[in-house]
């Protein structure tokens, strides 16, 4: 029944790898039946023999990564090892060798992605990356492909599963970020050391594949502002709660004139968008095109098998030969498109949410409005609530458009009243983008 | 910096055709920027001079719609026209003679997708058809490859852009079906005779491309059971919001065992759900993976760009070949499965609300849940509102999971109470599957 036969050498046999390992297995015929191809796991190459997966012994296991992706009967390697090390050397071994590459090593793409995008196209091969932000769900070839037709002018994602996990923790249970992480650490949604994800650098580096993509542009890690949710206070969540918001991790891209914007930071989004019904682990990608309008994305953005559906469905285009073609034709990824060009930080605009802690006496919102209205910010609403401290109260302010330059400037200048007895407190309200705004 | 040029011939120039020749136009350096392909219109072709665009000074028109398929200068028909006549006999055509065809006709697809498929393979040529279910989201490719490792266990689907606008008025506005329906035809969202949307017919096609491909099997439209929303009462959305619910017309497909349950029916599904936050006219299509979990798919599933976006991306992937080699590598599509096991309608299950119109005398409750509890079928919630006619109150009362069949024959009895004073109203409740629940 298969017409050919595709060799897999597979590097790194973790979480995902067991995942592709299992599908390979179980569902080998379910794929024999639909593409008319074995794939056929020809070497599991791990660091050593302490890293052997449990079912190590029924499987074609070696600690010797460069023998597996030299042997001939190599056809596609899958690199799920992570981190811009061993990985980059032997990715760019199998470049180098003319063999496909599947990754979903997100961290490799956003450092080298240039490179290795290059280096395959000069050994006449490919790198195939679905897995590697948005986990399951398949935004990266729909960007690529189901999307061609259009300008995309905005990008707005919830892609890191542990933040948005902890953070759907603190809004249902009102419980403090150190709670919450804690709660995903034991359950295995947050790592031992969690930095990555929560100081947000995971995803600005999936902002960096997904914007490089979307945008048409070459965009680099540290073109995208970012911000994490380790420092945000509990009670940030009930005041925007009250206003009507809920606090997601949003990685934003969008077009501003002729220049892009990159962030990632926590941000208010109206509780009646979707975007702010995506709970627990799972990820969504809002985009919008100029003939599409706005689409959405929803479904795991990490996990053993979400992650391994993905991984198999890049080996699947390799067999068919899809991806190989729409690799050498498209110009889309960032090995062959333009630098971007960035916007200043300082010109971005939203509206804001602030928090101050102010002293209970008369004359100090009058000081407060009248430094945002120096500064050309003019304000949405104001709520002052019930003192926690003696002595001092919570005021929070919400604002119209106004830049980050502004904005800064003012809470410089707010931060320095000796009636304001704590670092304001400011995040970003981000409405959702109107549909075919620009055209 | 073209490299190819790929000639098209475009029948039919309403509003999804007048929207390709927007694109093609607009994007055209845009198109040759990313894929390196010159899309060049050659014919426009539409029925009589009559129906001649605004712009039809600027465009190859012409009435001759065989010429413009058998011009050798055009590679790729696509068929705008709709139905399942003209637009038959013009599509055999094109694939009699090699070209490829892209069509947004979900009705020829459903009716006589077989054959064209059929016909298209023996012709060595393809058709694609992204924009025939969903409109401008590019779901049906993520069907065919993006969720190629995944055995489909459920899809559900707000499919019919008419209809959820139609019931997202009556539920923000508190109107009659009449009254929305008027609304939607006012503002374009409904065509004149709207039969084919509010009586879910559309919905049902639409239903057998998806499920056949997610499914893997031969649909016939007759395997859909098809209940449309003509005959939804305004107090029912009351009353389904009070418990919680939002009625949406869902177009379901599940594997229930070796078998397959399809059906198109008004459901009430749970507030806090995503597909109760898709309103007005956009579309939302979840699919359960055995791997991927639960996915969503969002956006505009007709109206005149977002549809035109999906057919471009098709002349696209059609240009750069990707869609000719898994046309004819992938054993996905129904010219090519078996046809689907379906499950007798009598034995699907799911919860169930009902409204009887009740005489306010003691004892009715009791006669009711009696003929209920015979039929094997367990309360889960009950409640008698204030009378709006005098001597009659209308009693709501939702049911834990029961079959079709005994919730008939129950309805049946409960009707011919004398106590009884209308015919009551049955409509399903819609629990959101459960993810990797058979793997």
């Amino acid at each position: 029944m298969a017409s050919k036969t595709i060799g897999i050498a597979l590097l790194g046999c973790g979480t995902v790898g067991g995942g592709v390992v299992n599908i390979l297995a179980q569902q080998r015929s379910l794929l024999r039946q639909r593409t008319g191809i074995d794939f056929v796991l020809r070497h599991v190459a791990v660091r050593s023999r302490e890293d052997y997966p449990p079912q190590a012994d029924k499987l074609p296991m070696t600690t010797d990564a460069n023998a597996a992706i030299d042997d001939p009967a190599t056809d596609v390697v899958i690199e799920l090892i992570g981190g811009t090390g061993a990985a980059a050397a032997l990715v760019r071994r199998a470049l180098e060798a003319g063999k496909a590459v599947v990754t979903a090593n997100k961290a490799l793409l956003a450092v080298r992605g240039r490179e290795l995008l290059a280096l395959a196209r000069k050994n006449n091969t490919v790198i195939a990356f679905e897995a590697s932000a948005g986990g399951g769900i398949p935004i990266i070839e729909a960007l690529k492909q189901g999307l061609v037709a259009n300008r995309i002018d905005a990008l707005l994602g919830i892609v890191n599963g542990t933040c948005n996990f902890i953070l759907s923790q603190m809004t249902q249970n009102g419980w403090s970020y150190a709670q919450a992480l804690a709660e995903a650490q034991k359950l295995g949604f947050a790592e031992a050391n969690p930095a990555m994800d929560v100081e947000g650098k995971d995803s600005a580096q999936k902002l960096v594949i997904l914007g490089s993509i979307a945008f048409n542009a070459q965009i680099d890690e540290k073109d995208v502002h970012c911000e994490g949710i380790d420092k945000l206070d509990a009670q940030d969540i009930n005041f925007a709660s009250e206003l009507g918001y809920v606090i997601k991790l949003l990685a934003i891209g969008e077009r501003v004139g002729d220049h892009l914007a990159l962030r990632v930071h926590p941000a208010l989004i109206h509780h009646k968008e979707l975007l702010a019904q995506v709970n627990g682990s799972f990820n969504a990608i809002s985009v919008y095109g100029h003939a599409l309008g706005h689409a959405l994305w929803y479904g795991r953005g990490a996990g053993r098998m979400p992650t391994a559906s993905a991984v198999v469905s890049d080996l699947v285009g390799l067999g068919l030969g899809t991806t190989q073609l729409a690799f050498q034709q498209l110009n889309i990824l960032w090995d062959q498109t333009p630098p971007a060009q960035m916007l200043a930080f300082d010109k971005l605009c939203s509206r804001y949410y602030l928090r101050l802690q102010a002293m209970d006496q008369p004359g100090v919102l009058a000081q407060v409005t009248t430094i945002l209205g120096e500064a050309g910010i003019s304000l949405s609403a104001i709520r002052q609530h019930e003192a926690h401290t003696p002595d001092s109260v919570p005021v929070v302010i919400t604002t119209h458009r106004a830049s980050e330059g502004a904005m800064r400037h003012a809470l410089q200048r707010i931060g320095q009243l000796s009636t304001i007895t704590a670092q304001p407190v400011c995040l970003r309200i981000i409405d959702q983008p109107k549909e075919f705004a620009n055209g």
